[in-house]
């Protein structure tokens, strides 16, 4: 890898593990900057930073990478701003949940690389960064069309060093999958974990009565809701789009159960059966049931 | 615990279960029947019964308590044919998951008391049965108004030695509850499995590069199509009635996120962590994310 200085611009969860692993993947020097002081600070302490600079200028100075991991809607003023400051020839990329906008914004900045690794906690901030939390996770990874493509490699090669497996990918492609795999989970989990809570049972806890399907299906709910607010908005439309084909699929369920239509719930339990094998062959850990 | 001798009938995933937890517990005899041979010859080939018997009054005589671990819609008749050949005082209990046409059907039935542990495995069949299924498993009970309360001890007690925790319930509150638990998530892991399966995303595989979160939501997709198809017919109106509600919660974020409405975005993933701490106070595994 061929990022020798790095540096993390917000340094919450993400930005502070970014640090981590780029530490223990022999980062030489990782100096970090984050307009919040006590979450600047907070990184310094979990030591995801050699230094923590006053500013973002200071931050920046020499680095070969820096990374943006600040919320989705402040990342392309944020990038402009380090452009701004950066030496030549520097990479610049982000760690945001959606692309499209970003990338759409940042169209003429030649050295940035839009980027998003597929991990995070429900936990928030840099006490609970982890220097392991790419492991193993998809960083998808943006060229710019007009950008150098030196650019993606570098930022390709660095998610590889941390851990993860790059995947280029269009950003337009990249929203419409993170909507559907990551934005309509976290929207589904969150209205199930509202309906089991605002409904009355005298005596039963739903969560701790309920199986592991239900535990499972609501672990997610209510994560970060600062962050996945600004997540949600920023992929509005393809996410609403998800939600809307989601709908139907429900509403065809509940006609065929007040139908008593056998074949039609039949079905869509194999249909989902089929689909899951499909997509996990490998899978399957014995757990399960009711 | 009372029971020395045990009938098992049906001897799938979940009476095979029964029968190994049994033999773990102490039950001195544990018979068996399934009108499924290989069924049958597969649970004694696991040790889930001392005695595999020909017919159901083979497996009855002489039990003091006999489980009935048939599919759903086929309990009613099955535990009605038992009743006619077991020994006067033995208890019958079923382990189906739902509980409201069954226990109206055996209203008149003095020894039956329904049960439901709720627990199971997204495999089938004796093979996959474990004498550890029913540890810190919630065990419904739901005794009949006009029956002897005695029976109600038994598998109260029965099901406290197989690891499980008894939990006294109506039959109807039991069948609203596990609708939304249980019912519910089924169904919309079943639908989230097959929108992801069926979109189209070029060179992208959504369970193997998507987060956690994905692979959580859909774990439990596809589990069993029969035993499934046969739970969410004999609960439709209650599921039908939760997945309406839960359609319309989906609509509400839908519209919010079409308006681009912050607040009410917001709103909803604070419910979600509001409820999701009050329903788990002491849960969080630091897993989760995007």
């Amino acid at each position: 890898m061929t990022v020798r200085r790095l540096a993390v611009v917000g340094t919450g969860l993400m930005g502070a593990s970014v640090g981590l692993a780029a530490k223990r993947a022999g980062v030489v020097h990782v100096a970090g900057f984050d307009a919040d002081r006590e979450a600047l600070a907070a990184a310094l302490g979990r030591d995801a930073l050699d230094v923590a600079a006053r500013g973002l200028a200071d931050a920046v100075e020499g680095a070969d990478l820096v990374v943006v991991a600040t919320p989705v809607r402040t990342i392309s003023k944020v990038v402009t701003a380090v452009s701004g400051v950066a030496r030549e020839g520097c990479t610049i990329t982000d760690v945001g949940s959606t692309k499209g906008r970003i990338c759409a914004e940042l169209a003429d900045g030649r050295n940035f690389v839009g980027g998003h690794p597929l991990c995070g906690s429900e936990a928030a901030g840099p006490e609970a960064a982890r220097g392991d939390l790419f492991d193993g996770a998809t960083w998808f990874v943006t060229p710019l069309p007009n950008g150098d493509a030196t650019h993606g490699e570098v930022v390709a090669a660095f998610a590889g060093a941390l851990g993860a497996s790059p995947l280029e990918i269009e950003p337009e492609t990249h929203d419409r999958f993170v909507a559907l795999v990551s934005h309509l989970p976290h929207a589904l989990a969150n209205a199930l974990v509202t309906q089991a809570g605002s409904a009355q049972f005298e005596g039963l806890a739903p969560m701790a009565q309920s199986g592991a399907s239900f535990q499972d299906m609501t672990r997610i709910a209510g994560a970060n809701p600062r962050v996945w607010t600004d997540i949600f908005l920023e992929n509005r439309e393809l996410l609403a789009a998800a939600l809307g084909e989601y709908r139907g699929r429900i509403e065809e369920l509940e006609e065929a159960l007040r139908a008593d239509d056998a074949d039609a719930v039949s079905r869509s339990i194999e249909d989902a059966a089929a689909y899951r094998s499909r997509l996990s062959p490998h899978e399957g850990d014995g757990r399960s049931g009711p």
